[in-house]
């Protein structure tokens, strides 16, 4: 609603119905996220492997399903969402999601096709917008691997499987919530100070293309625009004993995060890629300072309990002992984002689109 | 799961994993239901009249679309799930229903066709089942006037109407809640000791005759089965000073809720017709004790507080301060419930229909 009394009040950002009920749900009541993953694959199938002492190809469906379902049982109620995989968990495990809290189904496979070393990403095969819509859940998640110095071809690959998500989100009715992620090139380091300097340009390029309003995003979800690894201030080995060359200290990462969120065109928030505890913990806290809206993360908040595994009664004493209780603070420190009704694309409100006595006539019509 | 200690445990139902989720999300996490009703049309349509001195007729859209607002805002954060109607409420007040309390859509019109005094129902036009999915809700809420003494050509419209929406709820993969009211026929007085006394065998017919499973109904909205009013323990006045006739006592009432859960073959929940709240509490507590997992009612929670309208804000606290604890009480009542999940139909419990490594393949294709 507009206030009469200030002429300054902008008019209230409109959204589809279908689209802004679901993001309501996925939220907690103050407008934040503070959102499970459980939709991994190979870093489950690698962990079941390793701590059970064989290959990843002998770990069968059903074990990769029971600790999904150990995972999501243990953390789901403390979560503002959860989200799953189509094919070991959602048919197995819905009934561990509780109804108050929100549902997204991962619609890109965990294989992608490698072209000179560049990515592209594909959906998983017979599954798609419609289906997750069908299903129930309220977002479709879609991770997008990016560069933005790939071939031309790649770029347009990328481009259409993203932008063609985006529309069948809007035709289906349901918010569209793209994860970027950036990647080491053929002759790339990852683990490399050079790597580290390179990132904040490679994230910032990759949200400044995808957040344009052609490819129908409706929340990011970021990776961190820095290795806090590599800060002046953390490179003596705070996170894991190991010490690094610094590339940037903490003032220029909190610039990054402010441009990234000035370039972000709709609400984001952060996610973990597989770093720790600890460090993920600074993560939230400064990308939330920068205007973040919360997480939506896993490993970061899991990972460590499977050491326990095969025995699952260890797994689940110790995401109760120790996950529980990380993820609480996790969001707790959310409460300092920005809501994600107040981003600046919602300055004046957020209502349903078309609102007025014939929209149930007009509305998908 | 089955317990394979236990060979006597049966196998788990199943439902398609879009009605499972939504059912989840209607109920609290105990599987009770407590769900708050602004759907209403002609009463509010009457109370605004009433109340601002003029005709039903004289009543504006915006002023029933504000305060069907001002009763959502209030009231839908204490219940499990709220039910909107699509033209005053849902486009402008859905950001009042918050994300973790789930949603119903009505999509029956109020106007009915009469013929030779028998109800036919229809549907709002120009809303469906295919919209009430898109737009988020989560269930669809249908109201069928029913008679079993109707001419055929009655009984075979109000069949068709019902049926037809089962089929569409099962295509867009959404619970029906199917809600059933008997009415007089011509000659009959509602108000009359007859009528009281014809409301059980009227009421039961109803309800065996829908819940055959052709109808495809999730969950039942029932009226209670009898009149407080006119039994033995409360003929005197109890409720509202007025002295009658009584037709039956408390125990043929709980041997016809017995009879009515014996004959529901889905979950149920108990409305309020137009009841006064203290006599809706004892109908909620008589209704659950004999298995109805919660209720779903409206007037005899909110229509007392529209006395001070054209008020508004007299409106809201009255509602916050007498409409609000008396929802929680009945709240707390309705844990005395059976969980739906507990029903007979899910004795074994309830999992995702197909759930396997195809399921995501094979789902709604």
């Amino acid at each position: 609603m507009t206030d009469p009394a200030n002429d300054a009040t902008p008019d209230p950002a409109t959204l589809p119905a279908g689209t802004l009920r679901a993001l309501m749900t996925l939220a907690d009541d103050g407008g934040r996220f503070s959102m499970i993953a459980v939709d991994q694959r190979p870093p489950i199938f690698a962990a079941l492997a390793r701590y059970g002492n064989r290959a990843p190809s002998d770990v069968a469906y059903e074990e990769v399903a029971a600790v999904k379902g150990v995972l999501l049982e243990m953390l789901a109620p403390h979560a503002s969402a959860a989200l799953l995989d189509p094919v070991w968990t959602h048919p197995h495990h819905l009934r561990q999601v509780p109804g108050g809290v929100g549902l997204l189904s991962t619609l890109e496979d965990h294989a992608f096709e490698l072209e000179a070393g560049e990515r592209r990403s594909r959906a998983i095969p017979d599954w798609n917008v419609a289906k997750i819509k069908r299903c129930g859940a309220q977002a479709v998640k879609v991770l997008a691997w990016d560069r933005s110095d790939v071939s031309a071809a790649t770029r347009d690959h990328q481009d259409g499987f993203v932008a063609e998500i985006g529309r069948a989100c809007r035709e289906h009715d349901i918010p569209f919530v793209l994860e970027l992620l950036i990647y080491p090139l053929p002759g790339e380091e990852p683990g490399s100070a050079e790597y580290a300097r390179s990132k904040p340009r490679l994230v910032l390029d990759s949200v400044r293309h995808f957040t344009e309003e052609r490819f129908g995003v409706d929340l990011l979800k970021l990776e961190f625009p820095a290795e806090l690894k590599r800060t002046a201030e953390f490179s003596a080995g705070a996170f894991d004993g190991q010490r690094r060359e610094a590339v940037y200290d903490l003032d220029e990462v909190r610039s990054y995060l402010s441009e990234l969120d000035a370039v972000a065109s709709v609400p984001w928030v952060v996610l973990s890629a597989g770093v720790g505890p600890h460090e993920f913990a600074f993560n939230v806290e400064l990308a939330c300072l920068a205007g973040a809206s919360g997480f939506l993360a896993g490993r970061a908040i899991w990972y460590d309990a499977l050491e326990d595994y095969p025995d699952l009664a260890a797994v689940r004493e110790r995401l109760d002992r120790i996950s529980v209780p990380y993820l609480r603070s996790l969001s707790a420190m959310a409460q300092r984002g920005r809501p994600w009704t107040e981003h600046r694309k919602y300055l004046g409100g957020v209502a349903v689109a078309g609102a007025g006595p014939r929209w149930h006539a007009e509305y998908g019509a």
